[in-house]
């Protein structure tokens, strides 16, 4: 086979896919409101590079029990391994890490961009996808925490989810430390704890018990070893995963004072909670926004401090029809070590990031707007290739009188070219024959009427009443005939 | 040496770098423009992945002598090799191949994206940039090449650049091919010939001829072998490249006529080239703006027709401060092929791509503009830590007033802060001590006054007279004192 005979098939490797007009359109309204709620706050841009040196990214995928997992890795000219950024926060450390003498202290900045995951792709599981961050990198200030949780509060809203679609869910890796720690759980059983914990949603406390204990037989009679911790140890971790069903957050920070009470570490992350949760409430962000949740755990290993994670609360519809339970739309924490891996220097962050491309989908499914919609397109029609130019000088006219319109550039006749402007949803075309044109006048064919009239009998006298769905506009008045036209639509 | 202990430097690879606000909003607002004129026109965003499968994108990087080389690529779990896109065009022509069908024609999108070359990175020279593409996918028309000229032309206008500060010029790699045919270079002698076209600019005519024919002895006395065409042959590629030379476009259209008479190959390319750019003037875009120019040829092989490239005309100084000649900051071309490689079906195409990186550098020698000068920073000093949530409301007042404000989230001490709003180039910072909240009241601090008192002795009666450094503001007249700082402020 050689070269010119060898075809190449057109298609994209799984986990990756094309996107169009209105998609496009709607995610940029979404990230340019992020984006002003980030700078109204005094963040700044920065943009680091697609790809960074493997050893700078590190390895601290969620979930990756494999090196080299996970990243899209290969060997630069000078044999280093180079990666796709995973996220934004590894470039970040990286960034801070080069830079840090000249940065202003705390130094805030968002970014937005895209990340790739060589991961095994799924149904709405894709290998590139958008983030968008906000970190202050540092600062130990438990206020540096609390304005982030209160930041994406506001981002949610600026987003059109109202009070209640939302919930901002916050914990701290050093509870559960500390209740470890107290409960005197030794690495080797450090996995089967944290398995059984997890399990509480679905078990309930008898279940954790029972787990934390000498094992669970479920219905189907399989057993499951427990964790053979004592019986005071289970109290206080039962204490620390019940602390979930307290009535407010009051009575679950004492439920929790008493789950690692006798453990500094234990200690130290209630006080940062409630130093978190205390200034968000006093600057109106109430449990109704931003509550405490155990439960919260995320998987990303470096995190020191406090996690949190944003849900919503109402019922997401998939593209099959099926309501589902939708996970995190933005989660963040506190990662004190990451800067230190580059210097050997503790540098305290924290920071936030929205998963960009999931949110869309959950908003899709309460949001009716169309952004388009708002900018209807017109094609000027192409009769007579020799008279070109006067349809381009028509189209740049109107172009210049506001309106989003293009002049036909293919080559096939009137009826294709009617079919064309119909597949592009325009909402106008214009015709101008040699017979209008010795007139001076065009032909305007409202092509929304005609697909109204083409649908329904029964409106038709109302609307060819006073609205032909073909006119004969003179060429001066076209602008004015056309901005009464898409002002009646827009009132429709 | 442990995992712990191993410490990576924090670095980029070469060809690669950070970007900071002020550079990333300018390049923003030069994208919404940009986008703004392409939607004008009825152009629709379209996104593809990053990762294409290499056999998708095909080899068509200009000045690429070796194959694998200019691509990052890598090999996917099932042994396929998958690539970062080097351009806009290779993964359009993968796109309408696979979607066909249910694409309206002529499809015409835009889309803009980073792109990624893995060549040798050199000064300005990065291997991540940023592309602005149009394309028309299923026209031959001349219309289409023609539009892509025009909307470029009001591109740049758009963008700030006056009538004379670019010239797009427009060629065809089928007057090229239709010369040589005419002149029977064979295949052994069209890179000599080609140079030889090449060197007009540095050479003139006298030195092409001589180079087209036996040969050329220069200054320091070393002989170049020439390509031996007949006196015919080098008569006609003579009357091609000293076409340039004419006065105007209809006394080059005429040379170029004579160069290539009697190859249709040529004769096609000239009634193209004719078409478009009377189909230009027509529309009022003329050779002040688009004009043709023989020397445009472009690297890309896969170019069937037209080509085209815009220049700016004025100098640009490089960061050096030396003035430099800037290259294209934007091209494009014809290419009927590219969709066939997929299909084998000819697909007419012709697009047109802006260097948005290249451009950005060019235009910031001529604007002064700073996109973040119109929005000032506030920042809120806290001085009590346990009063912090009423320096964060008192930040989010401001923030919904309309204010770019943040509160320190740091845990330094008042001279500190003071540092850092200053390092944040804060125009205002605001003081909540104790004494001030008991009486109502927030200290407001003017620190651009602040470093002009510090700058001028000469000036500082005046500015003393009207607007202290430092205030003391009721807190409930906070937000009308802001206004009048920053609107007296913006009238300075």
């Amino acid at each position: 086979m050689t070269q010119e005979q060898y075809r190449p098939r057109a298609r994209l490797p799984r986990g990756f896919r094309d996107r169009t007009a209105s998609e496009i359109a709607t995610e940029r309204q979404m990230l340019d409101t992020i984006r002003r709620v980030y700078e109204s706050y005094g963040f700044e841009a920065l943009e680091t590079p697609a790809l960074e040196y493997a050893d700078a990214l590190g390895k601290f995928l969620p979930d990756q029990d494999r090196p080299n997992e996970g990243v899209f890795s290969f060997q630069d000219d000078d044999e280093q391994w180079v990666s796709l950024r995973y996220d934004l926060t590894a470039p970040l450390a990286r960034y801070v890490a080069e830079n840090f003498q000249n940065l202003p202290k705390p130094f805030r900045r968002y970014q937005t961009g895209t990340v790739w995951r060589n991961e095994k792709p799924g149904p709405g599981r894709f290998r590139e996808f958008i983030q968008f961050d906000a970190d202050t990198v540092g600062s130990a200030s438990p206020s540096a925490d609390a304005e982030l949780l209160m930041m994406l509060s506001d981002t949610y809203e600026a987003l059109g989810l109202k009070r209640g679609d939302y919930l901002i869910k916050l914990n701290s890796r050093k509870l559960l430390d500390g209740v470890l720690e107290i409960a005197e759980v030794d690495a080797t059983r450090r996995g089967t704890v944290l398995r059984a914990i997890d399990k509480f949603d679905r078990l309930g406390a008898r279940g954790v018990e029972a787990l934390l204990g000498a094992g669970r037989k479920d219905d189907s009679g399989d057993f499951t070893k427990g964790a053979d911790l004592s019986a005071n140890a289970i109290s206080r971790v039962l204490a620390f995963v019940t602390s979930e069903q307290a009535q407010d957050s009051n009575e679950a920070l004492s439920a929790l004072g008493d789950a690692i009470r006798g453990s500094a570490v234990g200690e130290e992350g209630l006080a940062n909670l409630r130093a978190i949760l205390g200034l968000a409430e006093k600057s109106g962000y109430g449990p109704d926004r931003i509550r405490l949740d155990t439960g919260i755990v995320r998987g990303l290993d470096y995190y020191t401090g406090p996690v949190f994670e944003a849900q919503l609360t109402f019922p997401v519809t998939n593209e099959a029809g099926e309501t589902i339970v939708f996970g995190s739309v933005g989660s963040g924490g506190r990662y004190d070590d990451l800067v230190a891996r580059f210097t050997g220097q503790r540098v305290p962050a924290s920071g936030v990031s929205i998963g960009v491309s999931r949110l869309l989908t959950a908003l899709k499914t309460r949001s009716t707007a169309d952004a388009f919609a708002a900018n209807p397109l017109v094609v000027v029609l192409v009769l007579d290739k020799a008279e070109a130019a006067s349809s381009f000088a028509m189209a740049r006219d109107l172009r210049e009188a506001g309106f989003r319109v293009e002049a036909y550039t293919g080559e096939a006749g009137m009826k294709a070219q009617f079919k064309y402007a119909d597949r592009r949803n325009a909402a106008v075309a214009i015709i101008e024959g040699s017979d209008e044109r010795a007139r001076g006048e065009v032909m305007v064919k409202d092509l929304v009427l005609g697909a109204e009239l083409a649908k329904s009998v029964e409106g038709r006298a109302a609307w060819v009443k006073d609205r032909p769905a073909q006119a004969a506009v003179p060429r001066d008045q076209l602008i004015t005939y056309l901005r009464n036209l898409f002002e009646v639509r827009g009132g429709e």
